[in-house]
Formats: C-alpha cells, structure tokens, sequence
C-alpha cells in the first residue's frame, strides 16, 4: 500500500469546510535482518522493498555485490527484509544522523570518500529538461498524492528506472537495488531527482559511480564541495527551463569556459 | 556559517551561462558527546547548536529536563557539543531509521507512544493563515537562500520563537531546546512548520506536550493516524488562504461537526 485514500476536511475559504476523500502516502516502518539478526528499521515507502533493502545494503557498505547476498526476502505483511550474507555484518561504532530535508543515518564517511571521475557523460540543456519531465511523468504516485520523492537513472537517452519514496535517500538506495537485481551497472549513468542534494545524497550517488547528478531544488555547500572535489557535475532548480551548475559545469553542453 | 556565497554557474535560456555568487545553505557534521563519549553525529545547519543537542536529547529521551544537565558548551569551532549529564546515557539497540523528505534516526518508539491530549488551543483559519505568514516573514536564510526548513513555535497570539535548519527534525530539536532553555513550557502550545510531516516529526511535537501542528507541505497516513489516535490537530498544505485538516477539525474555529 504506497497511497491510502483518507477522509478529512478541507478548507478553502472563510467558514467553507468540505469533507473529503483523498489518497496520502503511506508510511511504514521495514525491518533489515541480517542472517537472523536486526539490522535497522527504515521509515519508508512501502513499495519496491528488495530493491530498497540491496540498495542500502549495498550503499552502506554491508555488501559490494550480488555474490554476497544468498537469499534475500520480503516477509511479514512486507513488514520485514531477511536477507542472508555470505558473511556476518555488525553496524560501525561511528554513526552519523544525516540531515538533508529531513534527518538520516548512514555509516558513510562522507569526509573520507575517495572519488576521482573521468571526463563522463556530456549533456545539453535540453536534454536535461526532457529527461526531468520524464521523471515528472512517471511519478505516479507524486501526481496522485504529492508529498513523496521520485528519482530515476538514466543513461542520458531516457530513464532506466523511476523509484518514488516518502525518503529521498530511500530512492538512491531503491534506483541502486534495482540495477544490481537486474545487472545493470551504475557506473557513469545519470541520477535525476526531485529531492535536495545533501552530502550523504551526493555519496551515495558517487559510491553508484554516478558522475552526474541533477536535482529539481537545492543543494548544499557541503555537497557542492564534496561534489567539486570528486568531479560530480551536480545541477540544481533544474525547472522552467533553467538551472543552477554547483559544480562540473564542463559536462554541460554549449558551455565554453 | 549557516549560509556561505559560492560562486557557480547558471543557465536561463539557450546557451545563456552565467557566472553568479549566491548564498548557499551550510551543512555541517556536529557531534554530541555525553560524559566524554559519542553519543551521536548530526548533519545540521550549525546555528543555535546548544539549542540542537539539548532538544535532540530531551525529544529522544535522553534527559528528562534541565536538571539532568550539568553543563553544556559548544567546543572546537562548532563542530562538538559536549553534554555533562547526571547519568549515563547509552544508544537503545533498536534503531529507527526514520523517513519524511530526507531519513532520520530515532530512538523512539513511535507506535509504542501514549500520548492524550484535552480539548487545547482553538484557532480561526485568520490566525493560523497570519501565523504561518510570520513564519515566513522571520524565515530570514530561506528568503535569501532556499534549500532550509523552518519551524515555529506560538501560543496562537504570535511565534516565540523561530528555527532554521536543513532538517525539519533539526528545527524541532532546536525549538525544544529553546524552551529548555528559557524555561518556557511547551505544553499546549503550536507549532508551524515548512516541513513535511512524518510520524517521527508528530512524534517530537507530541512529547513537547504540543496538540496543534501546521505545515505548509503534507503528512503521511502514520502521521495522520497517530495524530488521530492521539488528539493532536493536524493541518497540512497551509498556503494560498486554505488548508486540509487531516485530524482534530474539532479545534477550527467555525467548523461545524
């Protein structure tokens, strides 16, 4: 259940209440066990759970690829992922709530990445715009209910894939769980996104080895540093027919430093 | 430094780049020590900082009041805030990684809350229009920068006081501690926020004792039911002279049940 249609009222203007019947997104609490044991509860979208379960697994450092994993399910009333390791994880000492639009916990080392990309995928505006009103397309659930972030890959032609989730970094993780599913390599492909692009946003996109990155709002300075430092092309705003280049402004075509 | 200028390109109009300097919004790792130990990293906007860490650790309960707090201090260029505190405090084993806009960590249980809340502050659709308008009026690095939450805290006649962080919970946290500090009772009061509301942000606004939420964005079903199960009234999209009252109707003034 990604939406759920509730009753509430409505007001729109002086004494005028309405009743009405509207989908909100869901919310639900997942479980990762690992070979028997809790790893972490995540808040999320209910939607897309083995994908969302690899991609953290993977982005989180706990597993580097598909031969780790032996079994992975989703059980419980899609309440719960156990997933079997080849080898036994335990959290780091060292955790790190995350901000960005909202809070996060990662056991990324943002500080300590060491990304270095080559020249990558070059873009003209324009297809910068159309692959963003494709995402805008096919984010169903966001055009039904609003309140809920869609991210996709793309190899610059088109989207891969679209994840939606009420968790920005749940989408990076659910685009990451997709592609090892289905063997797609992430490397040098594009990350679009509806949502803000804090550090942890832009790590784990670098851990994906993806070089470019665009964002419907912001970014912040840490971001933009961090993405400065690993040669990152990060776009910001990228909405009515302009944007803002924080960073690798080099992969954008017709500029001419 | 909660904003810092950087100096980047934009893009308006076909081959139209131009080199501009803007505000961007700071994002900076601060961790919390207790009695000499980690406790936990936050990624914050570092501003009001003793006012963080004394929220974070009353709403994830840490400390019960100021009395459980020997000393205070922000150290090492802000980047440390050390906590004497009268016991010991250790990390619960359970973990929630929480969601909303960004993801987040929480040791609270929300589903495990028991939270009833009396009949409370009764507001016209005016007064809550006038004071989200307040809301933005005092939101001072949102105007010039975006990319930033705002939160505020009132007795219906006006706001107390307002925070701004790139984490809604941050801005929660950092009211909370506000009031800690200043010795100013949270119970009964309202909060106005920019941010989405998720069942962790219903969760720190009921453990202030706070019945009334609005924010400018939306909220998800876990939010809404819990707030239903709670007493708590919750109203989302506040903008443009109309909102939706997902729960409490009853404290709007001129609905009619």
């Amino acid at each position: 259940m990604v939406l759920k249609e509730l009753a509430f009222t409505e007001y729109t203007s002086p004494d005028a209440f309405t009743e009405i019947h509207k989908p909100v997104p869901a919310e639900a609490p997942v479980t990762i066990r690992v070979n028997g044991k809790e790893l972490v509860t995540l808040l999320c979208t209910p939607e897309n759970l083995k994908e969302l379960a690899l991609g953290f697994l993977y982005l989180e450092g706990f597993i580097s690829g598909m031969d780790d994993v032996l079994l992975l399910r989703v059980c419980d009333e899609e309440r719960e992922i156990e997933a079997r390791l080849r080898e036994e994880v335990s959290l780091p000492a060292h955790q790190v709530i995350v901000s960005g639009c909202g809070k996060g916990l990662t056991y990324m080392d943002v500080s300590k990445g060491d990304y270095q990309f080559g020249p990558g995928p070059c873009l003209a505006p324009q297809q910068i715009f159309a692959l963003m009103e494709e995402l805008y397309r096919k984010a169903l659930h966001y055009r039904v209910a609003g309140g809920i972030h869609t991210s996709g890959i793309s190899d610059g032609k088109g989207l891969l894939w679209v994840a939606e989730d009420i968790g920005r970094h749940n989408t990076l993780d659910k685009l990451k769980g997709y592609c090892l599913l289905k063997g797609i390599p992430t490397e040098g492909k594009l990350i679009l996104t509806t949502g803000r692009i804090s550090s942890e946003m832009l790590a784990k996109a670098a851990r994906m080895g993806v070089p470019f990155i665009v964002s419907r709002t912001s970014a912040t300075v840490l971001a933009v540093e961090l993405a400065r430092k690993w040669g990152i092309t990060l776009v910001g705003y990228a909405r009515g027919g302009g944007f803002l280049i924080y960073s690798g402004v080099n992969r954008i075509e017709g500029w001419q430093g």
